[in-house]
């Protein structure tokens, strides 16, 4: 299998299905459009899964773990063994994620795609190592051709995996220190915004280690200058194996017509090569909130997506989705389970 | 036991127990402050409660039903039956409140404390029935200053009642078609906004009819001249049975340290009530979401509370108390359930 066979199975929304559900929508006993953006979200549902009659699906968090060789150039508030630390943290359940997975009720699936340490067999953990660590980006590639596209394969294969068990609902989730450098590069070359401009401070760094940051990011695009017409080329030469990874399970639940439910920023760079790569893949995404990341504002409008939340939450993980994935089953709830006028017996409007 | 006997029951927040919260989210495995408004969320449950191990708490929904004389001058899109028809529509389990409740994991209780309707014994419902209808506010008192006070108690008791139960977290909704029109006259009064700002298109009027609206609660307000240093006095003329028992509500919670989440509008006519009898009782309050209606974004200023969510809801009942209460059980969850950077061996920020 390749990538291409994968786009080539994604196909329009039919747009019947969304007029069909709001449809049902407007005989559910509330006056027009009083529940706002669960209504939308409800359609959405419907018109991506052509289920008319949804159940609430099953639901998983892919969290890709990966390091990045750029974070030597100092652009991180935090150290690379952090990233390892926290895969363990996330196996044991006491990262964020797994805790607002929990209330979502939706499971996590760890993914080493790239992190620079030796696991061994940890149960659990999903191995798709690639490499360890990308390369420093400001210096050379990030990775080869060859492993973007392995990075992108690994995505999609994990989704059409989750899809044959029978998950309906897949949320993005990534750990990388560092990984807000290669998003943030992404960013600018997908949507043609200055560095400075889709650039922040990620965990937590100053203002001087944002300007800094900049400056590494601008170094890497004039050395490398990815072509924005192949994603991959942009992956390769800026990118992170995360953020390949989350390119590919965006790629494989859309051919599976299974709603993505987008974190933040680095999801959304993601989204951005993912949508690159097959513009169609657009209609299956669901932006869970708008991060506090800089940058992450660009993204959504590029793809034309309207956050649910703003909650200022900038941690990563998967956290954000999990949320977002809890209230697209509340909107299925709505659909499914409120009267219409006629059943309740309530009159209409005078 | 009178009003006053709870006001004054009600205390300030232990500023040390914020604090003392915020030290623990500290500790916890992301970067500082990356959860953003939900460890506030958090750290305000701490603070209210006064539980700095707190537990899931047990919640509901108090959907208070009234009628409303002024209905009959053609404010409202839809006809005042439709007020019993939803309380039996509540009562079955089918109307938006009782899908986001069940999803939430909170119970919906119905109180009938002024419907006009002989609904007799009906299993479910809480008759509190203080009369059927207030008066018609554009030519005369909505109600004594007697009947004010009895919605009030009744708020009062149904939240002691509910605390002596176990009840932990409550949240307010409403139904009375015509009430966004006593929410807007109350909003105008309250935060000294011109009726102009302040009146909304409820469940679906359009500019003509939102004109007339205008008109009409103008008319009451040169008519009555609320004093709005005595809420109750706003309250008596130009109210609703419902919004005096979820001002009581409000109150009743409050005195017992109990966090109460606010729904939209209505609930924010209410909530200036509760504030303007005791200030303090600003601080246990919560807001879920910022409604479509015109005029909450006045009331929320007012009390200097910033909405959680933003979804465009515009149908009260408690819908976006329930989503309300959901993001609130997710905070209590990262609050609880994380670990610490020393528990999951994470170095931190190098």
């Amino acid at each position: 299998m390749a990538i291409e066979d994968v786009t080539r199975k994604i196909q329009p929304l039919d747009a019947t299905l969304r007029v069909r559900a709001q449809g049902r929508l407007d005989r559910l006993t509330k006056p027009l459009g009083s529940l706002g953006r669960l209504e939308e979200l409800a359609a959405s549902y419907v018109a991506i899964t052509g289920e008319l009659k949804p159940n609430i699906p099953r639901g998983v968090v892919f969290t890709f773990a990966a390091d990045h060789g750029v974070a030597t150039e100092g652009v991180s508030a935090y150290p690379r063994e952090v990233t390892p630390q926290m895969v363990f943290n996330f196996l044991r359940g006491g990262a964020g994620v797994n805790a607002l997975a929990r209330h979502a009720g939706v499971d996590v699936r760890v993914v080493d795609i790239g992190v620079d340490y030796e696991f061994g067999i940890v149960p659990g953990l999903l191995d798709r190592k690639i490499m360890k660590s990308t390369r420093n980006l400001s210096v050379e590639p990030a990775m080869t051709r060859s492993q973007a596209e392995r990075a992108v394969m690994v995505g999609i294969e994990l989704a059409a995996d989750a899809v044959q068990e029978g998950i309906g609902l897949i949320g993005t989730g990534e750990m990388g220190i560092g990984n807000t450098t290669p998003s943030a590069a992404i960013t600018a070359v997908m949507t043609g915004r200055s560095v400075e401009e889709v650039t922040g401070r990620g965990t937590g760094i100053d203002e001087s280690g944002r300007a800094h940051k900049v400056a590494v990011i601008q170094r890497a695009l004039d050395l490398h200058r990815p072509d924005r017409t192949d994603p991959l080329d942009v992956l390769t030469k800026v990118g992170g194996l995360e953020i390949g990874g989350l390119a590919g399970v965006i790629l494989g639940a859309a051919a599976a017509r299974v709603p993505i439910v987008l974190d933040g920023f680095i999801a959304g760079a993601a989204a951005l090569l993912a949508v690159g790569i097959q513009p169609l893949c657009r209609d299956f995404l669901i932006a869970s909130h708008r991060s506090g990341e800089h940058g992450h504002l660009a993204i959504l409008d590029h793809l034309g997506l309207k956050a649910l939340l703003d909650l200022e939450l900038r941690l990563g993980e998967g956290t954000g989705a999990c949320l977002g994935m809890d209230l697209l089953c509340a909107a299925i709830k709505i659909y499914t389970e409120m009267a219409t006028f006629e059943e309740a017996g309530v009159c209409g409007k005078a």
